[in-house]
């Protein structure tokens, strides 16, 4: 019994709403491009009642107590009713003229994580939150030390006349001296920090040298530790519901298919019973796709399968088998005795072989040396038709040798790429000369399109070097994964926008570089007068709007120094505190950093158990059959490529930890995890 | 049959030889303290006569083809032999007065590797050389990536007549460009460099956050994924050898000591025999711990042991139990009437209350703060004795109740911490007033002492919370581990720091701040004459001794930016070639960081492995029996620690990929790990 519920066009629907409510940012007041209120608010209201109705159509189809159970129907309405009650009186202030903040924006991203479909968000977040206590333990150790090194310089340093570069006493107020060492933690300010110190005595060095050795290598280290074995650890647990819930699943299926064979033996399920789940479940595998997994099941050939090998399915059906039918070639249909006559097959031959990838890798390395002439010389610019017309005629000679349906297949990844960057190419450049020719006048825009479909081209020699290869297909293969954390970062980034463009909105101003207003020297600020800050024309860095804020989030996150900033902070209190409150930017530090940490960690973790060599025994044991069924299904290419889901790339992860025999027999699989009634780990097995 | 050559003053005379050998470039041209040339080529041959000895000694100890087949005795004659080369053609040079380069310093750092006692590090370096080729292919294709990102920077910034800060032409010269992107890889340069771009457009910010997420923080997880498990896959193959070796030696121990105690049955060893091989093998357990660990062997209570339980001696004697006999306080032999009377008992009771450590931990709190107040104020400045004062009783009073020898075992490292801190404090003070009373003179080492002491007593309050002290307990002893690494440094600094002096020495000068000389602004080089460098006084970063070199190579490694020096670089290419050239740069910080990488990640893993809560199946057999002997050892505190030696938490690091029952039956233990013949791996089991 499944249910339809899931369906991808309302999947989508449901992502083009909340993306819509969530770029609303980009025409609210600080505006990038302005609207009227009353505008963005209406399209605001048309996403909430989307949103409302979607959950009354959600609410329908559960069961009433699962309903109310799941925390995050919960968090959806209560999020829903507080920007409803934030839009009212947001218009009667604006009605009224009176100032007013859209403060419920801050909650606009949280309806991303809570929607069903922000599974693996929720998951992560949930890791994260799990994880908290033993992270605040290492924090609080880690202030600890910043406050006995910061004390230490006081006393050592505070009392000799030292003075900055700028002449400002040297580490004489203890709050200043925490913060500074708190900004040497993340490497900033070195040497800056240690300089007039190191110049008064050298042995000064040492306390610096132990404080970074310590502090930044020694406690970093140590915090990277805990926080991501404790995320690992709750992601570990969640995983492992995930699939007890799912073998349970599979074994009440089984339940339902079984038949007994002999008197007393094990119940097992028919192929024929196995065969209709399967197309049931999946209806577009393919007939040699899903007789490959039977004929993993049932290893023995008995024409019936075991509750163990049943249960394995759901695994099965994760691991991608790209099956694909060898059809000779259309030219062979329409005209044989042209395709098959020697000249023509001499050309296959040339094209397939090893020399013809070597002069392509040698054409784009020349390529490379051209594109990094001077393109106003007419040789040069005109070269690049010769270059195009050499792409063209590669990938016309690939589709004269390969069958067009098997050049294009879903998982030929380069031979889209080639294609689309080749034929945008010629596109672009076609128009860039038709302009040219026709009047004086050449658009910016269109020429930085070719310059960059031209560099792209070249990104093609990867795929002739096996190793790259092997490195670009793992990072493509835990890419989706990846954007899981992307989605986590940028629910951050959103809420620290949308709070940071309340708060600062207006203080800092950009002028444009033919701009002639005085002001443009200190960013329209006069507290910023002579800082570094103006100097170095940071003026576009700033929370007017929410792309400016964006970017400035990620620098700070990035940017282990912001020069600028910590510049701004260093030399003078006085704008520290009318312009950026410390509070806010150390939150960011703090809140976004981690996530980083993990974000870093969990790439490195998912690109080796990709990378490595050792294939699951699933893997192993479907690859043998594929070879030993080649004849058996000669006319198919099977193989196979990574996991379906980020699901299966997680139960990877953390293989080595789960019991196979596992069955999880208890009455309620749903009750480890929240919401587990829609699933669809299942819909996807 | 042991070898008594691996003695612990014959070690440590070696280490102290290496060490003045080491320390010689503190007197050489170019000197931190000058010494004429006689004198240190005087001392330099006679650690040159010492190896020399020590060497032949250890030619005569073992087989000659075993000596001839190790690399590291060749590698020893080498740089033995290179260095005499080197000393006689520099000294003739000297004589002549003609310009000679000591280039045998740079394999100094060597004989630290290669001396047998060096093995850690030799491991270590075997480790990270076998990983170099996989570590290449990355390094091959982030280039790439670097390079396709620079021309497509050239194409679309280039032409658009943009200027930097300097007003110098932005991202027109394909070189320059290549270089500040690869610095904006460690995340340098940012914002700066972006910022004349994204003032233009703002779309530009796109393709630096692009190449920012893909450089630095995908490709650089890449890196690192693939240069630690690279290191990790040898170090465990290492590791494996190293148990294996370990075993089949403790195999030919069993053959020789086994008996047959029925017919036909199993060979056994006798408990006899067994006490009589561990007496011999460490002479310093007490017989509780003896008896503890035949009682874990012999779990069955029958007087022998078989193979398999004889074979994990070697692993039980790496695990540190700590046994101490709980004796009556001395004072109750001397004076029972008193010390049993109820206000001692009493006195007792209060000592050891939890209420102690919170009133201590508050007077440490109150101390903080005065410390931080402002000491030329009389009351807070006599506030420092009665402080004193207070943290002497306490001492004193834990004395008078624990008994001395078990307050001052060798694992009770807080008691020895706070000992030494508050005697150190309170002779220093009593220095300190003893000057100031008597002259007006203060010494400003002394003072220092004092209020490096007094902020280190405030260090104590750590072990009053149970979650802290596990992380400093866990830090403290994955120590021995870490140090391996910081050796693995100091050789790579070593070997820079030389080659550095060799090429720089001079180039910068640093003035003291009282100096009147108009080259103090410009560092005593023309060429630096109005750059950043100089501007930021910077001049003490430089390659004139051996102290300044370390120190700005610690800079350069733990600096992110160098700021300093990147400006340099950035502003003006004439300096980045008079005085930096680039190679040099580039290969310190490739050459370093990954290390940097690798220690963090060891850091990380083996925390880890210490924190977890998890104990090997060794260590719970071994609580499980210290508590079921409670009784019989009563008079015997025993209570678990770490490992003894850094190679048994590195076999804990692997223990999963080690199988327990991997006798390996071969016939040459010794043929996989070079040099294993005095292997000291045996001497600790």
């Amino acid at each position: 019994v499944r249910l339809s519920y899931h369906l991808l066009q309302f999947q989508v629907l449901l992502y083009v709403f909340i993306l819509v409510d969530l770029s609303l940012a980009l025409f609210e007041e600080p505006a990038v491009f302005a609207l009227p209120t009353w505008a963005t608010m209406l399209v605001e209201l048309l996403c909430l009642i989307v949103f409302t109705i979607r959950l009354i159509h959600y609410a329908k189809v559960i069961p009433r107590d699962k309903f109310w159970k799941d925390p995050k129907n919960i968090c959806i309405i209560v999020i829903l009713g507080l920007t409803m009650v934030d839009m009212i009186i947001y218009g009667a202030l604006k009605a009224s003229n009176c100032r007013a903040v859209r403060w419920s924006r801050v909650l606009r991203p949280l309806l991303l994580v809570n929607v069903t479909e922000g599974r693996q968000l929720r998951r992560a977040f949930r890791s994260i939150r799990n994880a908290l206590p033993q992270i605040f333990y290492v924090f609080l150790l880690f202030m600890f030390s910043l406050l006995i090194f910061s004390l230490m310089a006081l006393k050592l340093l505070g009392k000799r006349g030292l003075k900055t570069i700028d002449g400002a006493p040297y580490f004489t107020n203890y709050l200043e001296i925490v913060f500074d060492l708190y900004v040497l933690v993340t490497t900033a300010n070195s040497p800056d920090v240690m300089m007039p110190a190191y110049n008064a005595s050298t042995g000064f060095a040492i306390f610096f040298i132990l404080y970074i050795l310590i502090n930044t290598y020694i406690f970093m280290s140590v915090f990277l530790a805990v926080v991501y074995n404790n995320y690992k650890k709750y992601l570990k647990e969640e995983v492992r519901q995930l699939v007890r819930a799912k073998r349970h699943k599979m074994v009440r299926a089984f339940a339902v298919l079984q038949e007994q064979r002999e008197e007393g033996g094990e119940p097992v399920v028919s192929q024929a019973n196995w065969n209709q789940l399967v197309r049931l479940v999946q209806p577009d595998l393919s007939n040699a796709h899903r007789e490959l997994l039977w004929s993993v099941s049932d290893d023995t050939n008995q024409g019936c399968i075991g509750k163990v090998a049943f249960v394995q399915l759901a695994d099965l059906l994760n691991i991608e088998v790209i099956t694909l039918k060898s059809r000779p070639h259309p030219l062979q249909g329409v005209c044989p005795a042209f395709y098959l006559s020697a000249p023509s097959r001499l050309l296959c031959q040339l094209v397939q072989h090893r020399a013809f990838v070597i002069v392509y890798d040698l054409i784009i390395l020349v390529n490379a040396v051209f594109i990094g002439l001077d393109e106003e010389n007419p040789l040069i610019s005109n070269s690049e038709w010769v270059f195009l017309a050499l792409y063209l005629l590669e990938i016309l000679l690939k589709l004269y040798v390969f069958e067009p349906r098997a050049f294009f297949s879903r998982h030929s990844f380069w031979n889209w790429f080639d294609t689309i960057i080749v034929v945008a190419a010629l596109i672009a450049t076609i128009i860039n000369s038709a302009m040219k020719s026709s009047g004086d006048y050449t658009s910016r825009q269109i020429l930085d399109i070719v310059f960059i479909l031209r560099v792209l081209r070249l990104i093609r020699v990867v795929d002739s070097i096996k190793r790259f290869r092997t490195i670009i297909n793992t990072l493509i293969r835990i890419g989706p994964a990846i954007l899981t954390f992307g989605q986590l970062i940028i629910v951050v980034y959103y809420i620290f926008a949308m709070v940071g463009m309340e708060i600062f909105k207006g203080k800092v101003k950009f002028y444009e570089a033919d701009s002639s207003d005085p002001a443009k020297a200190y960013c329209g600020n006069p507290s910023l007068k002579g800082t570094p800050f103006a100097q170095l024309n940071y003026c576009k860095n700033n929370f007017n709007d929410v792309v400016s804020s964006f970017v400035l989030l990620v620098e700070l996150t990035v940017v282990n120094q912001c020069s600028g900033f910590t510049l701004v902070t260093h030399v003078s209190a006085r704008i520290y505190f009318v312009l950026f409150h410390i509070p806010p930017f150390i939150t960011i530090i703090v809140t976004i950093r981690p996530q980083l940490h993990i974000f870093v960690a969990f790439v490195l973790e998912a690109f080796f158990v990709e990378y490595s060599v050792e294939k699951s025994d699933l893997q192993t044991s479907l690859e043998k059959k594929i070879e030993e069924l080649e004849l058996a299904v000669y006319c198919w290419l099977c193989f196979l490529s990574g996991y379906r889901t980020v699901d299966a790339l997680l139960q990877r992860m953390f293989e080595a930890d789960l019991d196979p025999e596992d069955f999880a027999e208890t009455d309620d699989p749903a009750a480890p995890t929240s919401g587990n009634f829609s699933n669809p780990a299942f819909s996807s097995a």
